[in-house]
C-alpha cells in the first residue's frame, strides 16, 4: 500500500499518562508479522466516557462498550485489528464475553470493567482463543510509554499511525491528554469514528467524559468523511485515570464546571488533530478537501450541505483531476435537500471568488481556478445564500483510482 | 469513451407517433461534428405532463418547464446537449425566454407552449444565438420517424442512445408509447431523471400525464442510481398528441379512469426500460446491480436501505473487484438509519443464501459467492429482518477506475 502523501514526516511523541500502561502483541488474528492486539490497563479509579456508532448493524463489541458506559468504570481496554467481530451473531456476543473474562483475569478486575473494540473484516467469527495467554503476558509487560506501539497495533488499511497529544490546565495545574486513532476507509462517522482512544490523567467523571465526547465529535470526528460509508464499529472512548488528583487537580463531575474550560478546548484540539489525520490517510487520497458552508438556515443545514459536497463522487473526482469544476459544487448544494438560494449562492476556492449571485463571478478566470487546483489542500467555501446564521466546516479527500484498487482487493 | 458492455446489440425501432415530428441539427453548442439540438413539434391539441428535479439549484429550463406544466399545452420541445444552462443567473432565464421565442416563431405557437431542456456543462452561459435560424430550418425538416436521431442528439457522456417503445389498448384500440432518454453520470434522480421524453398518441389530459409520471417514477427513474449525485436538470416529460382520438380512442381526463389501466402498465414498462438503459450506460460500468430489500418497516424504509447499498462506494468497489464482500452490505444496511434487526438480517446473492440470523449462513461457502460475482449482473436480496411488509427494488452499477477517469477529465 502506497503511503499517503499527507503522512507526517515525524510522529507526535506522546508522554506517559500516569495511571495507564500499554502493551501490544502479535496474536495472528489476520495479519502475519504484525502487532494486532493492544491491551491498556488502568489503575483503580479510572473512568471512561465515549460515543459509539449509530449504525443499526453495530458490532458486538460496540454493544458491549455501550453497556459498560452506563457505569463508566474501566480497568482494561482490549483492541484488535484484522477482524471486527461484526455481524457474527450470538457467537460474536460470546466472543466478547470470553475476551472480557480473559482480560479481567489478566488485569485482576471485573469483566464489566473491560472495554473492547475490534476492527477489520466483517462477518467472520473471531476466536477468543487468539487472546488466551496473550493478555496475561501483556498485562505484565505493559508500560506507560507505548502509545506509538498502540497506534500501530490498531491499524488496518492505514498507511501511518495516528497520534496526538495536548496539555491543559485545571485549577492552575497541568493535565495531559493523549490520543490514538485508526481509520482510512469506511469513514463517515456517525457519532464517533472508526476507532479513537483518548487518555488523560485528569480526574473527570464518566458522564462528563461522555458529554465532552458527544459535544466535540460534532465538529471533529463527525465532521470528516472519506467515502460516506459508516462503519459498524465506530468507537470513541475517552479514559481519565484521575492520577492528577494526587497533584491537587480537583475532581470534575459537572459538564458546566468552569474549571473544565481549558480541558475542553484542549480535548477539542486533540480530537480535531486525530480526525484530520484520518482524512489525511483516506484510502487513495491525493488531495485534502475542506468545505466551509455559511449563510445557511441552521448549523445542521450547513453541515448537510457541506457533507453533500464532501461526499459527492463528482466533486471528489473533479478535484482528483485538478478540474476547478464549481458546477458540481452547485449540483451538490442542490441535492442536499437543504434550503439554498440558487440566485444568491456564492462559491470560493481558497480566497478566489468563483461564483456569486447565482452565476460565475465576473472577475473569475478559469486559469485562476486551474492553478488553485494544483495545490494539495483544496479549501471550498460556500455561502448558501439564505442569509442565515448557520455554518459548518467539514473535511474530506478526493476520490482516486487508488481508492478503487484498494477496495476492489481488500476484504473489509 | 469505451462503449458500455451493456450497450444493446440492436437499438429498439420506434414507430412514428401521429401528431409529433422531430428533427435534429448541429448547432455547435459544445461538441464538434455532433448533432446537439433536437426539435419536436406537436400538432395542435397536444398535452404535456411530467416531473422535474427537486434540486434546490435547478436549472433555468427546469423552472421554465415547471411553469408551463401548470397549463400543460405543448406545441414544441427543444433539447440541447453540451450546456445545461444551469447556474447561469438572470442571463440563463433570459436565454430560456429567447429560445422559447425563437421556437415559437418556428413552430407558429405561443412561447408558453414550448418546453425546453438543456444538458451538459453547469455554470457556463448558453447563447440563444446558437438556436437562431436553426429552429426555423428544423421545423420545416421535422419528420415522424426520427426518434433514433433524437435520442442521439441529447447524449453527453452516454455511450449508446436510449430508446424504447410499447403499445397499450384503450377502449380496445391500440395506442403507442415511445420514449427516449439520456444519462450516464450525475444519476440519482430525485422525482425524475436526467432527461427523458415520452410520446404517445393517446388523448390524455395534462394532469393525468403528470400523475402517471409521478407514480411510475418512484419505481423506475427514481429507483436507479449511478453515482448518488442528483442533476440540476432532471426532466421527465410525457407528451400526448391525442391523435388516436380520430380512431375513436376516448379522452382520458381522470387518473382513476378504468380505461387507463393498460396504458399505465405499458407506460411503467417503458419507463423502467429507459431507466435500466441509463444504469446500463452508467459511467465506467462493468457490472449491473439490482438490490431487492424486503421485510422492512415500510416501502420508504426498504427503498432507503436499498439505495444505501446501491450507493455505497465500498459495496460498489467490491463488486467491481468480484469480491463477494457481504460484510459491506451489512455495513450499508446499518448506515441507512432505517430500522433493521442485525440478528435477523438475511442476505442472498442471486439464489445463494449468504447470511441469515445475523451471521454467515451455515451452508454458505466463499467459493459460491466468488463464482457468482464473476457474472455481469449481480442480484442482491436483503431481508431487513423486522418482519414488515415494506419492500423496494433499485438498480445501480459498480464503481470502477473508468468512472474516475471519465470524471476527472470530463467537465460536466
Amino acid at each position: 500500500m502506497k503511503r499517503s502523501p499527507f503522512a507526517p514526516e515525524t510522529l507526535a511523541s506522546l508522554p506517559p499518562i500516569e495511571g495507564v500502561r500499554l502493551a501490544v502483541a502479535e496474536a495472528g488474528i489476520r495479519y502475519k508479522n504484525r502487532k494486532d492486539v493492544l491491551l491498556a490497563v488502568f489503575d483503580e479509579g479510572a473512568k471512561a466516557g465515549g460515543v459509539l456508532t449509530q449504525s443499526k448493524t453495530a458490532s458486538a463489541p460496540v454493544h458491549w462498550c455501550r453497556a459498560q458506559l452506563a457505569h463508566g468504570r474501566v480497568r482494561a481496554l482490549i483492541v484488535n485489528s484484522g477482524n471486527s467481530n461484526a455481524f457474527t451473531g450470538m457467537r460474536g456476543v460470546e466472543t466478547v464475553l470470553a475476551i472480557a473474562n480473559i482480560a479481567a483475569s489478566a488485569a485482576t478486575c471485573a469483566p464489566g470493567e473491560v472495554f473492547i473494540a475490534s476492527t477489520g473484516v466483517i462477518g467472520e467469527p473471531l476466536s477468543p482463543a487468539k487472546f488466551e495467554g496473550v493478555l496475561d503476558r501483556l498485562a505484565v509487560e505493559a508500560e506507560p510509554d507505548r502509545f506509538e506501539d498502540a497506534a500501530r497495533a490498531i491499524m488496518t488499511t492505514d498507511t501511518f499511525p495516528k497520534l496526538a497529544t495536548r496539555q491543559a490546565e485545571i485549577d492552575g495545574k497541568i493535565v495531559t491528554l493523549n490520543g490514538i486513532a485508526k481509520g482510512s476507509g469506511m469513514i463517515a462517522p456517525d457519532m464517533a469514528t472508526m476507532l479513537a482512544f483518548l487518555f488523560t490523567d485528569a480526574p473527570i467523571s464518566s458522564d462528563v467524559l461522555t458529554a465532552l465526547c458527544r459535544e466535540h465529535s460534532q465538529t471533529t470526528f463527525n465532521a470528516i468523511t472519506v467515502d460516506s460509508d459508516t462503519s459498524t464499529s465506530d468507537t470513541l472512548l475517552l479514559f481519565a485515570t484521575g492520577a492528577a488528583a494526587k497533584r491537587g487537580v480537583p475532581d470534575i463531575t459537572r459538564i458546566d464546571d468552569p474549571e473544565l474550560a481549558g480541558f475542553s478546548i484542549a480535548l477539542h484540539a486533540l480530537m480535531l488533530d486525530l480526525a484530520l489525520q484520518i482524512v489525511k490517510d483516506g484510502e487513495g487520497v491525493s488531495k485534502l478537501i475542506s468545505v466551509h458552508v455559511h449563510g445557511a438556515a441552521s448549523a445542521a443545514a450547513a453541515k448537510r450541505i457541506a457533507m453533500s459536497i464532501a461526499n459527492s463522487p463528482l466533486v471528489k473526482t473533479a478535484i482528483a483531476g485538478e478540474d476547478p469544476n464549481w458546477g458540481r459544487i452547485v449540483m451538490a448544494v442542490g441535492k442536499s435537500g437543504e434550503e439554498a438560494d440558487r440566485d444568491r449562492l456564492a462559491i470560493w476556492f481558497g480566497d478566489i471568488p468563483v461564483a456569486a449571485a447565482g452565476m460565475v463571478h465576473p472577475d473569475y478566470r478559469e486559469a485562476q481556478g486551474a492553478a488553485y487546483m494544483k495545490g494539495r489542500e483544496i479549501d471550498i467555501r460556500v455561502d448558501a445564500g439564505v442569509g442565515g446564521e448557520g455554518q459548518a466546516m467539514v473535511w474530506g479527500c478526493d476520490l482516486t483510482a487508488a481508492y478503487i484498487q484498494i477496495n476492489a482487493d481488500y476484504r473489509s
